[in-house]
């Protein structure tokens, strides 16, 4: 799974005569004014992404209340606030995945992450927070892949300092808290081969160079491993990728929380899925959490002062909310108390309805912001109580996770009750 | 590795910057008239392979009676006919690693097998008995990949097909009489993952889709199995793909004899070596074996007329060669006395020179077919003792190679004694 990089176009899941269509889409990605894929996020513009028009775009579909009150009725456990707040706010069949659920059909989760540098930001945390959730509401089996490969290809860096930030990033992930007993993390590196490597070659036949290039917007001048490697992610969307949890079950679901520029890669895997005799892959996808400056796209794991990173010191958390986060609030106070807070821009409001709990205090916050009763000052401390209890949360979490078990998590082993 | 299929164009190996104007190359090819590529081989206006201009082509170099001399010499045995009658006509570099054994440096070998069908015919035999050779001659280890995941991608088969007729070929190639403390067999199924994955993405960053494209003559249509498969026949060159063989060590050399069609896999892999810090491999690359009908290319595996097959009965050996081997012989009884035999295009006689190993009566027969004192129908006589003596005796061996065997040439084990 990337984060930046390269450019490329986007296309509506289709059947697939349709799919080699993908330069037509492309097309209307671009009239759409805004082009969302695994390596490029950038509104109309350079302005906010337009999340209704992406779901048109990509043809997903919005994730409404009756699903969400669906889900608490059939976990007895309230929502997570990343669905509450409409955080993750797009699904390709998640309600299929609820019907399965209700008839005591099984199912795995399945997400990612394509390790680029040693620090995780917050926004690398939000999928692994909300697929925590997941796990524990439905519990069920979890399988979380590490791209080495793919960072190895479209990085320059060696295969061993990708497979070393692989391992780094998997105690930050572990340290989310993870069920061991139901959670199997592999690094490509590690894992491709056998039953996964059967698949992947399954998944080829089923795609074209055009398609591809439709999809992803590979050229010429790129090199095949990143050709090669869009099965390498759709292939753990297929139970017999994991013969050690499923055998050779071709019939279990897969859900997959990600972040919506992976939807590209999941288009393309669902219309393989069919040919090749599997369940098309559920999804469950999130807006991208704003950079520090502002809300038009993704942050940059490269230029450190516009994310928290769950490394940082509580007095740089501090200085960077202080200093960096972008504030709807009124040039003067005379202005902030006469015409109050613009919500829609203001980036200490945004942070805390990702990651303030209670839900009271974020609508009292933001009414008493927004009316200019509240100064932009004080929602900044507020900000930088929460992210700092949940970066020390983190920090005191990984840094119990040992070597031995990252080994566990990463063992190719059978997980005796996961669905217990 | 391929024996049928697609097209493509043909390049001469060349510096990473070169080979990417694939497309002149082509071009070239086409003005030569003919076309070799892994899946298609076909001589000017359906004519014979001009293999002098072949050598031109893809710039490797003639195989010359200085280097055969030089190969007794260093290993104290006469050549094996398939060299001292130059059906082993070409070679990159081969004369360095003649050098590096001298020196008493190690080196491997490696070939390859695409399992295609249930039987091999003779062709297919041709760089199996030539490996054999040179193993012994050299006592050199050995690694034979069949790649069931390239005839799965190109073939309409299924993966467990594909593995099926890989298993069943590594049957015939076991009678062969490799040695097994020397010889590691693998099928890419089995064997993808690991160091050899490592190497296939480390292979896969040197390559670019345009030279794929020029190199093979891939095209949008093509599915991206088949762009991704070239690093696949390309990491058994490199000697880190074998660590249970040869551990971390990067500095083994590796020599592979091919029929010549396979040149523009390792022309690529050539290309990428140094870039990955890892020595070029050396080849050493046959003829085509002809069909039946006449020289004027490989044989086809789906017609059975065209070929000897190892599953042939005598009396199937006996029919095929006097019905359907092309005679160079005169039309009538008079004019064959009268201007003897056309040798050129005698596939009799052809078929001897593979597979007649007393060079004095070879000699002998060509010198009386060839004044009219000798009838073509004596000719084949030979021809058919010779070759029911060759596939009696593969059958033989066969009948012998348990799934026991298999297995044990198959398992991933260090082999100690390898150079002994």
């Amino acid at each position: 799974m990337e984060d930046s990089g390269g450019g490329g176009g986007v296309a509506v899941e289709s059947a697939a005569v349709d799919i080699s269509k993908q330069e037509v889409n492309a097309s209307n990605a671009e009239e759409a004014g805004q082009v969302v894929t695994p390596w490029e996020v950038a509104g109309k513009d350079g302005g906010k992404i337009d999340y209704d028009k992406l779901i048109v775009q990509f043809g997903c579909q919005k994730l409404d209340q009756a699903l969400i009150d669906r889900v608490e009725r059939l976990t007895g456990k309230p929502a997570h606030p990343f669905l509450r707040r409409g955080v993750f706010f797009a699904h390709r069949e998640f309600d299929k995945i609820l019907d399965a659920y209700e008839k005591g059909e099984k199912f795995y989760l399945y997400t990612g992450r394509g390790p680029s540098s040693d620090a995780l930001h917050l926004g690398h945390l939000v999928p692994f927070m909300f697929t925590k959730y997941l796990q524990d509401a439905f519990k069920v089996p979890l399988v979380i892949q590490l791209t080495d490969d793919e960072k190895c290809m479209w990085k320059d860096i060696t295969v061993e300092r990708s497979q070393h930030l692989a391992r780094e990033n998997a105690k930050d992930i572990i340290a989310c808290g993870f069920d061991i007993s139901r959670t199997f993390i592999f690094s490509d590196f590690d894992y491709v081969g056998g039953e996964f490597y059967k698949n992947m070659v399954r998944i080829a036949k089923c795609v074209t160079l055009n398609q591809v290039r439709g999809i992803f917007g590979f050229v010429g001048e790129d090199h095949i491993g990143k050709v090669s490697f869009p099965p390498v992610q759709a292939a753990p969307s297929f139970p017999t990728s994991f013969p050690h949890l499923f055998g050779q079950r071709k019939d279990v679901r897969c859900l997959i929380p990600c972040a919506i520029d992976q939807d590209p890669y999941f288009r393309m895997t669902r219309d393989a899925a069919p040919r090749i005799g599997f369940l098309k892959p559920a999804l469950i996808e999130s807006l991208f959490f704003p950079a520090l400056q502002g809300d038009s796209g993704k942050m940059s794991a490269s230029d450190t002062s516009t994310a928290i990173y769950v490394t940082d010191t509580p007095k740089e958390i501090k200085t960077k909310i202080n200093r960096y986060a972008f504030s709807g609030g009124g040039d003067t106070m005379e202005k902030h108390r006469k015409y109050g807070a613009n919500l829609e821009v203001d980036i200490p409001v945004k942070y805390l309805s990702f990651f303030l709990d209670d839900d009271a205090e974020l609508e009292e916050i933001k009414k008493e912001y927004g009316a200019g009763r509240m100064l932009t000052g004080e929602v900044k401390q507020r900000l930088i109580e929460v992210l700092t209890a949940i970066v020390e949360r983190h920090r005191k979490a990984r840094a119990g996770v040992t070597e031995e078990m990252v080994n566990a998590f990463m063992a190719v082993r059978p997980l005796p009750n996961m669905y217990g």
